[in-house]
């Protein structure tokens, strides 16, 4: 399948920031093989005409819990222990694969309907996740949160279910669909596991070539709890265990400090940056200036849908270009292109793959956004509008690995009408019912 | 003309926190005269069927400045002198009224379709914004932003351009389209104006019972040169001249003081938040919980586009409800229902209207949110989904006094191609060109 978009307006997250106009863009089969001025030659079987449109790398989701889409403002305005105890947990414990495939398929509807080709998910039932992912044709990052929280002596990887989980998981998944899925080596956090699975988990993703996902200093009780524990942070005290040797995502960050920057930066590890999330729940603002200036890699996340109750990135974008600005009372803190860098170059960084670029020989994930709609027009900067006047429902096409996946409010690989009854008629007696 | 909504759920935004649901609205002319469970009698011109969809007063954007809309990202990236004297100056000093028209056509639209019904404006050219206003069937308080600066002994009211404005804007407009048009009394900010022009516009509200509009304590520049100048706040200030006896518009308000809140909660002085500007031009957060504590009536505003880059007041509602909660690590600083009165029935108070709710008697701006959109399944509670999840393009019908202007992505007011055209092709090469 050979695509040529034509008269393509393109923020191309390239190094040099280059603003590409009247151009074209050629995809062949789930590969970018063109960016230019001069139209290609060739027979191909469509032919996108990009004119009033701007082209940009799909957006990239590096933390999520899909099916918690099930959960969107479920148990709303109570205190996080009372919310956590009385309701999540609960639901949580009443979830089957059925409800898992509808929530996730509900969530990837949202996301692909407002530009976003890549997830990095963490949750239970991860199987089902990736079928739904396989077919919904965006590329995911997989891990499923490991909690072990026993003694060394207790710990047996041949009977720990973290263990046999994630070595499961890597046999059905590490790669499938060429490539689409990944898993990532998982620890859901310093706080809700123990040494031996650090230990181990880190040898595991060394062994698979695997990448890290752990929640990092998200709250100030947690990450006084740990300098509590171990006299040091949780980036530092994962960091004795060789967490970190294989990169990976440390989402939140929140209080993370300029010490465990130095790691992240040496040891490619990336911040996941959740605003909405960290400020729902209360839990501040994470330093991203400073760790930008530190070198580390900071990614953009939704967190799951029961603690940002929506999935639209460009919201997420528009929040990580201002809110620090704000806090600090200095524009510009974090600049208009880091936010978007955030959600797509950095973003394929942190996940550890070869998209987030409009860039020949990187990943075809390419979305359009309608630059003829009012709240779009005029357009004296490309960049400005994309991070401060967009909303993900300016989104008109995603390519997701080169395939269209979703056209002019048409899903091609998900039946929404099904989702929605599944998740209607099944997902939600069960849980709430 | 008599219209029933049938199957009605709604957010009647009413003392009681009322969800109606299954219930019935009747509007007769501009007003609603039925809001219950039973089917009222008689013959309706329209019957709306809002099975699947949630209705809310039509939002109120309580501070913005419309025709700014021409100037949407431009100059971004710049500090504010920079940006103000090198780009947004010099483009307005080349505004006319066909391009004000333009401008302000194209943000009415935005606001439209994201479901606003009513804002409260301030900018130049102020007669022309009052006719597009009325085209378009939304309600709106006008204000030109007084700027006289000159020596008591120097200031002639017959002579002084802002008090001829305000006079002849007032004869032309205030009360025009039966209420849909009222003049608001206007002084831009204490620190752009001087006290014969506060003495005078307090005199002139006073006489024809007119609200005032006013920036204050936006930046702590301008808050602590007014300290200086005058060893009190600009609240206090503009009240030594009577400027708050008619009660009105407090915009921004980051740098207030708990004796400010007891001056407005005493006078029936609004603070309109504009959270998005606020950051966006790193002024700051203003303590809105504090102000919530203090009895001052608090509403919400997008501010102009060249400082928040999008329309969407549902944003600001949920920024409204989370930043406080995030920047003070206390979940709930501003419930949610709170951030959905801000931009409801507090606009309403703020801008002295009879709307903002949906009661009898009221008048009969009322959206529809669309609720079996992917991003408000599954609805755990309606103002949850409304707050955090809803997104002004989940806004399927805008009726404004009573007509029906906007439906299903059709403006029935408004002609959006020869609005975007005369921006491309008149207003932008004047200001740009």
């Amino acid at each position: 399948m050979a695509i040529l978009f034509t008269n393509v307006t393109a923020a191309l997250m390239d190094q040099a920031g280059t603003i590409l106009t009247g151009g074209y863009v050629q995809v062949d089969g789930s590969t970018i093989t063109y960016v230019g001025a001069h139209r290609p030659q060739g027979d191909f079987d469509r032919v996108v005409d990009c004119t009033g449109k701007v082209m940009l790398p799909g957006l990239i989701n590096a933390h999520t819990h899909l099916p918690m889409t099930l959960m969107r403002g479920y148990g709303g305005g109570c205190d996080l222990q009372t919310w956590l105890h009385d309701y999540i947990f609960p639901a949580e414990g009443k979830l089957d694969a059925q409800a898992v495939a509808a929530g996730t398929g509900l969530g990837l509807a949202e996301m692909i309907a407002s530009g976003v080709t890549c997830v990095a998910d963490m949750y239970m039932f991860t199987s089902t996740i990736a079928q739904e992912i396989l077919k919904a044709g965006i590329s995911a990052n997989l891990s499923c949160g490991g909690v072990y929280f026993g003694d060394p002596a207790d710990f047996d990887p041949n009977t720990c279910g973290d263990c046999i989980a994630q070595r499961e998981l890597t046999d059905a998944w590490h790669g499938a669909g060429d490539g689409q899925i990944l898993m990532d080596a998982s620890i859901h956090g310093e706080y809700t596991s123990s040494a031996p699975l650090w230990q181990w988990m880190a040898q595991f993703a060394h062994d698979h070539h695997q990448r890290m996902h752990v929640h990092v200093s998200e709250t100030v009780s947690e990450h006084q709890a740990c300098l509590t524990r171990h006299g040091m942070t949780p980036i530092q005290t994962l960091n004795q265990y060789g967490v970190w040797d294989n990169g990976g995502i440390a989402a939140h960050c929140v209080y993370t400090t300029p010490e465990d920057w130095a790691i992240m930066a040496g040891k490619g590890v990336s911040c996941v940056h959740n605003p909405y999330s960290n400020l729902k729940l209360g839990s501040g603002v994470a330093p991203i200036p400073d760790m930008l200036k530190a070198g580390v890699n900071v990614a953009l996340g939704t967190d799951g849908m029961s603690s940002h109750n929506s999935a639209d990135l460009f919201a997420d974008v528009k929040l990580a270009a201002l809110l620090h600005s704000g806090v600090r009372c200095t524009p510009g803190a974090v600049s208009p292109r880091q936010a978007l860098e955030m959600a797509t170059v950095a973003g394929a960084e942190a996940l550890g793959r070869p998209t987030g670029q409009i860039v020949a020989g990187k990943v075809a994930d390419l979305i359009l956004v309608d630059f003829t709609a009012p709240n779009l027009t005029p357009c004296h900067d490309v960049v400005e509008n994309l991070v401060f006047a967009a909303h993900g429902s300016n989104v008109v096409m995603n390519m997701a690995r080169g395939k269209i996946i979703y056209e002019n409010g048409t899903f091609y690989t998900l039946d929404l009408e099904k989702i929605q009854a599944q998740v209607k008629e099944y997902a939600l007696p069960l849980l709430f019912g």
